[in-house]
């Protein structure tokens, strides 16, 4: 079994999605990540759904988590407002990073590898200049642990 | 909102559960993640999915998967074989590292900030020494979106 016969219809974001629309997406589809692409249609970014939250969680809540205790519950429970007029591009790292992405003819074992080397749960497969869909870790399990 | 709203029942593994199991469980439960209990009932561990698969791939894999290629399709299909005599003890790493636990009380900022800051969809809540569920992601951004 390879890529391609493993791969489904993914939703993408671009840079300039909303921050919210991004974290709406992944709240609605239960999505294990986002695949954000570029103006070529390819993957630019590879977001795990944790890294949307990074920037609705001011950086000295995420230095120390229990400084967000400062914050009472009325607010904290709107903490996602902070997304209001943030965009994708502003979710992605700094550094760029080497992307969870195979070829169609990539096999069960070469999309495990990827996953575990760069703790991503979903891969994008590309063929030719084209992004036809993603292989998420759960979908890779069911696959190999079929008798 | 508070942990103690947001805590849903959360199934456990221990380290002796073999790891083909828990990679079983992750699959036919489309968790995010697995909570490892110690003896005393307690996380000891809290395990993203892809780190099960680190076990079932091997090394030179995981440090370049473009050598995974050299495996043939049939055995790339049956990588989780290498599972076969493991248990979760061995999937854990190998530094103990901070947990992504929190009180009853935490407010939806908190678990945020835990998120953010561990890179875990997954957060187990724990109250006067007893596990009482789990936050997923995608369940703290349903909330936090309800209009």
């Amino acid at each position: 079994m390879r890529a391609q016969d493993l791969a489904a219809e993914f939703p993408t974001v671009t840079l300039d999605t909303p921050a919210l629309e991004a974290a709406r997406l992944l709240a609605d589809r239960d999505l294990p990540g986002l695949i954000v692409v570029g103006p070529d249609g390819l993957p630019c970014s590879i977001l795990p759904g944790t890294q949307v939250l990074r920037l609705a969680v001011p950086a000295y809540c995420q230095d120390d988590p229990a400084l967000a205790r400062v914050v009472d519950e009325a607010h904290a429970d709107r903490f996602l407002r902070r997304l209001d007029d943030r965009t994708v591009r502003q979710c992605l790292p700094e550094e760029p990073r080497e992307l969870p992405v195979a070829e169609p003819k990539a096999t069960m074992l070469e999309l495990a590898a990827l996953m575990a080397r760069m703790h991503s749960p979903l891969v994008a497969v590309v063929d030719d200049g084209r992004l036809i869909g993603a292989v998420t870790l759960q979908s890779l399990l069911e696959h190999a642990l079929r008798p």
